[in-house]
């Protein structure tokens, strides 16, 4: 086997481990949290299901892609919750580190096309970054919404924090913000989310 | 919310369920064994990777389509793990039977598109459906090299079996397909895989 098809191998069997991060939402059908790679996969099948709803045009597989890829850093930096602000603080610092570490397994050309998605979501500059970032901030908002609150229910955080931190979804959908919007005053009113 | 976005949502809340759906495969990374999700997330990733090997040129926006979509029926029809002769006599009446009720909760003309991509890659006749079912079966074996044997080790199986089964790696790369026979081999010089 060549070092090249050798270094592919390496990486792919070291990505095993986003399977082990686990987020902070409850899964819908089981009584468990989600991990990173299940989430990832959740959100290609939103992005396949849901691009009639984007705001622009998007290349679709490309979007695809970006989610595929979008939390891969978390394998060395870990989940950072979204209502977790101490932990936002050095989010940033932690994430670039560990993209060095683990793209830098890859042979520098695959490392660098791996490295460019990442940075294309997080910049939010396309439309299919924008649609990407909207995506996987609807998903837990639906696995919360069918466990009645979920990580709404984190304490000190409000029915307008929840609103704060899923308004980027209006970024890339108008229509899929109106629906997130309905779901959270509903949540609201039964009191899954404080006022 | 309008009926089209209500069945769109309500499906992608119950293919939730995929994450429930165990593989007989052990993870690389902890001790147990993979579901449905985790496993399609690291196909796509693995499209993404090692599309330089494909032996004809395939479009991998939607080849990665192919994989996320393609254990989706097992929600239903449960999976068939590949050493398991007698269930696979009854897994194409029960897969059957499961796509056409789980796209089904579609609107039709989305559900009809996951269900093209489904019959694409189970009839292995375009390049990007031959690559998908190459990396569908090169995954495992990376899981089951790392866990010196895993699935290997399932009685009556024999490393010839093992190359029986993941010969359609063949199909679709034949550097991959060599790679993978690199690999059997010396797990049975190691006695991971009986002779």
């Amino acid at each position: 086997m060549d070092s090249r098809l050798r270094e592919h191998l390496t990486f792919l069997i070291e990505v095993d481990r986003l399977k082990t991060v686990l987020r902070a939402s409850p899964l819908a059908a089981a009584d468990r949290r989600e991990n990173d790679a299940e989430h990832s996969w959740h959100l290609a099948l939103m992005v396949m299901t849901l691009a009639e709803y984007a705001d622009e045009p998007i290349d679709v597989g490309h979007t695809i892609k970006l989610v595929v890829v979008h939390d891969l850093i978390e394998i060395y930096a870990g989940d950072t919750p979204i209502y977790d602000t101490a932990l936002a603080e050095s989010q940033q610092e932690r994430e670039e580190a560990a993209a060095d570490r683990l793209f830098g397994i890859l042979p520098d050309d695959a490392g660098a096309a791996l490295r460019a998605l990442w940075d294309e979501f997080e910049a939010r500059k396309t439309p299919e970054a924008r649609f990407a970032k909207a995506v996987d901030r609807l998903q837990p908002l639906l696995l919360n919404w069918m466990a009645r609150g979920g990580t709404w229910r984190t304490p000190g955080v409000t029915a307008a924090d929840v609103r704060a931190r899923k308004a980027v979804i209006g970024d890339g959908s108008a229509r899929l913000w109106e629906a997130a919007l309905q779901l959270i005053d509903e949540g609201e009113r039964r009191g899954w989310a404080r006022s």
